[in-house]
């Protein structure tokens, strides 16, 4: 099952062309990422401020399909799966009520912070990552027996 | 009573220096302004977006005492009052639990959105003000009271 | 041959990690879209603050190679191209000295500011993406030539 | 003499209002701080980045006199002054052609990064400070001068 997070878009967001600004909706969908992982019991300050370890974006792209406006509620459905052992990608969708909004995905790997060569992910996100996929898989399996 | 409104502080609010960049502070705090407003039944799209009033920030003014880190769970408490026909101020605390980590002011101006004249402050302002209003007189009027 | 914009990286640009944040390249990606705009001749207050047409990102994608810090003096390069009577791409590659750092593409459909339905490119957009094809042409044509 | 840094106003620092998001002013004074130590020889990726000292701001303060629109080419001026031995000022004032458009403060103190306890200000900030003071007072002898 996906992660959600709900967010009010703030003026701040926004830009002269009275809708939310393209690249911030990137900045709302690490947020939600974010929440994912304090929800996982990562303590965010040290994992984003002075860890040994980082996991830079490497790769970002969104689809936008409506515009946001300040005030609006959006819902972001987060996803993420491993892709390999020193990296991991993040499916996002955003919604007004049940409207599909824009679509995102951010791919993420993980690099000593001082000399930036890539490293294995750590355990905790190991364990961040298959809190998701545990579900994914149940969900297959369930889908599997109703075929069968 | 102020208006209290709880924030989590986002990897996108931090600088290199690895706390929230100053400015980012008056960003949150506005949108606490935001949040109260959204309370008091004013429609933040209508409000923000197209409409023929405006209440542009004349001044701003912001006193930090310790810095907030990403995952910092920040309560800002904010008390508007009104200073003219066509004005009002806000104060803002910012308490990390119940340590105070920063106070900030801001002074808004009622103008015509188009033609940027001064104007009187609208219905639904006044009756967000006085909300604010009605129970700071209260809280006055007790301690008097109590002084008695 | 593509629009150069150069832009020296700022302290609100970095975060906690100490780098540039990622959805900010995008940001600086958009600075060089309206430096590029600004250059052709079109008046970028009546372009992006009050048009009856507006030309909003419909994706957006971006790569990260290396990382950028404060202060570092990044060149961003950039070639727009029309793929549609209502639709043009911008690509990115920004550069620090010789080295890539980034690439980023941007895709902009014009529509009608209130209704927003699509609307064909208006002249002056086609004269901007014209200038660029131009001079993509004639490098076609040079190099064929050299090669017979 | 002042320090004058010229900034045109992007896209990204307006909001719904159509104008200059009112924190992003504060923003756009600190690049000027940023290019004002750079001209004075400073490395900002050091000084920013991974420093033992660092000069967060405790302070800061902004009059709005007009507002700013995207593609505006605004001059900001200047001027810091030392006001203790651990801390300085800086004056801010924003020009649109010689409209004044604001005008800012932000107040420094220099602490250990890691203790955050206060420190002396560093040579490199005092030899910055200096060449401003030294302008400034011979100025104001030539005005003594002229007076005479």
């Amino acid at each position: 099952m996906p992660f959600t997070y709900t967010r009010t878009i703030h003026f701040s967001d926004t830009d002269a062309a009275g809708v939310v600004y393209f690249a911030n909706i990137l900045s709302i969908c690490h947020e939600a990422y974010e929440e994912s992982l304090g929800t996982s019991g990562i303590k965010l300050k040290a994992f984003f401020t002075n860890s040994d370890v980082a996991l830079p974006i490497v790769h970002a792209s969104v689809d936008f399909f409506r515009p946001l406006f300040c005030g609006d509620q959006v819902i972001i459905s987060l996803m993420p799966q491993k892709i390999g052992v020193d990296k991991f990608e993040i499916n996002y969708e955003l919604f007004l009520a049940d409207i599909l909004i824009a679509k995102a995905i951010t791919r993420h790997v993980c690099i000593d912070a001082s000399s930036r060569s890539k490293q294995e992910l750590s355990p905790e996100i190991i364990q961040w990552l298959n809190s998701y996929r545990k579900e994914t898989e149940e969900v297959e399996r369930r889908k599997a027996r109703e075929v069968i």
